[in-house]
């Protein structure tokens, strides 16, 4: 899990960190890009009851079941990827740049971390 | 303004809907996509707060301001773009496939609606 947890910071452009969540806030595991120095946890933490949220709005509103969800702000970037029910991966990004393929490096490596679960 | 969101909902494939509301929930305007039959009011009113919660998040986390924000569901995505401290603009796509070409479309059109505001 650790693994594919530094391929996707490795493979995604501008990453800084990236972590598996449980939605209730209690982090499984995480990887930092070399040379940064990041509370990726707290960070994830925060926005994981924000996410509980969108979810619940999201089925009251008929849209289905929420698979991603990207956030950009003038500091950082982050995108969530939503494994299951119960976990999500997050990536974050210095860069926002890359986004497109911040993205697709989550999607191909979230089913890998599904098998994990 | 009213042009605007028309020509954002026109020139982003697979868009059904735009619409300007401020943070506080309350609508602007909004145009509709050709034999589309939405209340993209009652939508975008239900993520408004929960937007706020996620910029609060993102400024407590030294973030700094939210631009942009992207949700994708089983049935629809939303694209949106912070227009200012109060107002957003957001865009619903049935079609998640062409999310950058939305993105691009409203990040283009944007500064239009700012200054019409």
């Amino acid at each position: 899990m650790l693994e594919t947890l530094q391929k996707i910071v490795d493979n995604a452009p501008g990453a800084q960190a990236s972590i598996l969540m449980g939605f209730d806030g209690i982090a499984v595991m995480q990887a930092l890009a070399a040379d940064v120095d990041l509370d990726i946890e707290s960070i994830a933490m925060e926005f994981s009851f924000r996410f509980i949220e969108l979810r619940k709005a999201a089925e009251s509103l008929e849209m289905g079941e929420i698979s991603d969800i990207a956030i950009k702000a003038a500091q950082a970037t982050i995108l969530v990827r939503v494994l299951n029910e119960e976990f999500f991966v997050l990536l974050m990004l210095g860069d926002p740049r890359h986004l497109g393929k911040g993205r697709y490096v989550l999607r191909m490596q979230a089913p890998d971390l599904v098998s994990q679960l």
